[in-house]
């Protein structure tokens, strides 16, 4: 593998806008420097993804499909094209997703289709009528299955690469249980999948909420939903899961015939993470104002090296640079050697700004002591290592840049929440980019009134209840001062 | 990871179906019975695909875009949609595609959009606009790119899962060279790319030929392309590569400055190897009248573990599976260990059925004589191995099986080629499932009608010629008399 670095005006090396000050200007900036991704496509909210950004998400890809399979999920994959006459089987889901749909109603030089199709919005209109015919007994329960594709809504908010896009690639789980009690509970397993692998393997932190029913998927029972904390004090949410019940089951007839012979409807659950959102926010998360910082796991390249020398000892020192590469590609590091004509200083500027986590540099010095210079991005710091330690310490090294970059996210994270009991409060919780704790009325649809009026007067939306802690509400609404029945979560959100 | 292969009537365990004498049957039949794709989705040409083909595609996919990373290429991902705009820049192109394209026109609850977008049925033009911005000078050469995705063609011949589908699923290398030299080159390498991934990895035997004027890639200047031979007798085109010389450059101002300071057009190549279309050669090549026989290096589980016990043993002879499940776990082997209710005989017809290529069996003998019966499924052979040796003994079993697979499909494909020289032999060889060696006038667009000819009166397409082997004509031409300037290859196709 080899990419380009190549030292010319119209690249930039040196990176530096404050990622806490100008958010904004931080993010469209990094895609393109860092060649994320490349927004002069001509299709609002369609982007393509360069290799830098493809790699990573590749991996993002492996990370969670392994953690599903390790649980019994299985892939598979289902067509793109939805018939319309599908889509409409679910009255609160047509509702709810049709406003944003791309329809193909023509094909070649003009010919009508019988039927619309709906490029997918999201799959269960797609899955769930062949789900009615595979479900047939108690035996074929749990189904469990996901599927990695791409997915197409015509968003009417402002479009940016990766956080919303008009097509974004994610892992969709359908799944299927003979009793609501085991989907539940497969709620809740997604959402340990979701701590295991967005916070514990790509080191962003979360919290986790049951949304409002004001909020919740439509045609679903019950919407949880993990959600982080951008630099720009917006929350942005991660993966969210699904409890259908059977209110898909009964619009798409999904029965089975249970042990006792009867023949019943199923209980279902989605869970989808959008892997190009949740790339989105980790370089978001992690960045800093020289650019991106990658976990060791996440980088395309986990170590790039930097050789150094003068024209009498160029032959020397890149053959060092050579053996230094074998050792660490055979103990299955990702690895480039960076032997373009451009300045070390040049380089190193470049791979900073691409957050490579580790800098090998190699000169004179290193091959007559039979050592290598080894710089840590995370924390800008040098150290020398001797040849004989590297691997190790490299894969130790990666193992601790990862923590470091976990920890230091959970610490802004942390002293995020305000608590608050007048509008006032949460205004200016909100304005200064912190999460309101709040005693409320109802998350039922009741609420939403009161939701409205917060929104109105705060600009922040009201996240949903907090089921990762045990909270009781104490007092009453901050709004319409009935007895508050919930604690929420107030913020500006994307 | 688990899979159910419940014992119940309405799963079929035993298949018996001869792939030669009846291939449509045993294609169809394999894909519902060995759970490969479903054919009911309601849209013509759209399948979904399930797991135990889906899982063994992934396996392709991560095999094919290593090969391609080894040779510098690296992924990015474009959108699915084009604009029409973009579509119709080069006008030879815009024909050969246009009567296949899905079209969108309207989003959400009727509005119109401005510009119609295509579902992309190959992606030159959505890449080449961005190629232009891309290239400015020699140093961004080469340009060395692929994705991974979905392709919609609106076929108008009878669509099949995985050989003819109305959407699927691909790989697109797209590549940008200072000079046609270097995109010859390129499409060389492709071809080899070709052989050592489809030849010598997935077990396919094929031949390699330059396509006729007639046949070639619209807009390209030469297409070259890898055929395999199906067990109906027909064959098949797996990957092509295609020498777009500068004309997708002219069409979409792809310039960049070269060494002399002189701003100049690029040469260009892409090559598309369709994965799902090689899944379903692949298992059609390979498999028996039993069903599938999945090469070692494809198969979703390469070792399946049939326990078999009495009521009083149970316990011993699991515990014993346990161990040696993870012992091959640890090994990185894909195990699977059959802990159903069904029978050891239903389960033995069932993991054959689906091609798993190693069954181990394990009984109270097996236990207590620390041993494992092996049995491969591709010779349908049994051998008894101390379980000290059994993880490398696995692995070189694993190899063998798939130099035997692939020796087995290489022996039938030899001898296929019959050299004729009248109508009436081409005719014959045709019928027989053969490919028929001819010399012909010319492969440049006078050729064609002499080409029609043949195809009316023996069913069979012009494959092109050999670039792999060394031909000189001799004679004159089948059909015209005109004196032979090629040697061709006729037969029935896919």
């Amino acid at each position: 593998m080899t990419v380009k670095s190549k030292q010319d005006e119209s690249r930039k090396a040196i990176f530096n806008i404050s990622k806490e000050k100008n958010f904004p200007e931080w993010f469209g900036e990094i895609c393109k420097v860092a060649e994320l991704a490349d927004i002069r496509y001509g299709v609002k909210g369609f982007t393509p993804f360069l290799p830098w950004s493809v790699m990573s998400m590749e991996i993002m890809f492996d990370l969670y499909e392994a953690a599903l399979q390790r649980k019994d999920h299985l892939p598979m994959l289902f067509p793109t094209v939805i018939p319309e006459s599908n889509l409409i089987k679910e009255a609160e889901h047509v509702e709810g997703f049709t406003p944003q749909v791309f329809w193909i109603s023509e094909v070649g030089t003009g010919e009508r289709l019988e039927e619309r199709l709906a490029l997918r919005p999201t799959s269960e209109t797609a899955i769930y009528p062949m789900y009615a015919l595979w479900v047939r007994s108690w035996r074929d329960l749990p189904l469990k299955r996901y599927q990695r594709c791409s997915v197409f809504r015509s968003e009417v908010k402002s479009t940016r690469p990766f956080l919303r896009g008009r097509e974004f690639l994610w892992i969709e789980s359908h799944n299927v249980f003979a009793t609501h009690e085991e989907a539940k509970a497969q709620v809740l397993e997604d959402l340990e999948t979701t701590k295991e692998v967005v916070t514990e393997q790509f080191g962003i932190p979360v919290m986790v909420f049951k949304r409002t029913q004001w909020d919740k998927f439509p045609g679903g029972v019950n919407t949880y939903a993990a959600d982080t904390l951008m630099p720009d004090g917006k929350v942005i949410q991660l993966p969210s899961t699904h409890d259908l019940g059977d209110n898909f089951a009964r619009a798409f007839d999904i029965k089975y015939v249970n042990e006792d012979n009867e023949l019943v409807y199923a209980y279902q659950t989605c869970y989808g993470p959008a892997i190009s959102r949740i790339y989105g926010a980790m370089i978001s998360v992690h960045g800093d104002d020289k650019g991106l910082r990658l976990p060791y796991k996440l980088a395309p390249y986990q170590v790039v090296i930097v050789p150094i020398f003068k024209v009498e000892n160029e032959e020397d020192v890149m053959d060092y640079c050579h053996r230094f590469r074998n050792l660490l590609q055979q103990a299955g590091i990702r690895v480039y050697l960076d032997d373009d004509e451009a300045t070390p200083g040049w380089k190193f500027n470049y791979w900073e700004m691409k957050g490579v986590p580790i800098r090998a540099e190699i000169g004179p010095r290193e091959m007559s002591e039979e050592t290598v210079v080894l710089f840590r991005r995370d924390l800008m710091k040098r150290e020398t290592v001797p040849l004989a330690d590297v691997v190790s310490h490299i894969v130790a090294l990666g193992e601790d840049i990862d923590q470091t970059l976990r920890k230091q996210a959970e610490a802004k994270f942390e002293g995020l929440i305000v608590d608050a009991d007048r509008m006032g409060e949460i205004r200016d919780a909100v304005e200064r980019g912190k999460i309101a704790r709040i005693p409320f009325c109802t998350t039922e649809m009741d609420g939403l009134e009161c939701a409205e009026e917060i929104k109105a007067q705060t600009g922040g939306e009201i996240r949903g209840t907090r089921i990762d802690v045990e909270e009781k509400p104490d007092g009453v609404c901050v709004v319409c001062g009935r007895p508050a029945r919930e604690v929420v979560y107030v913020a500006r959100s994307y």
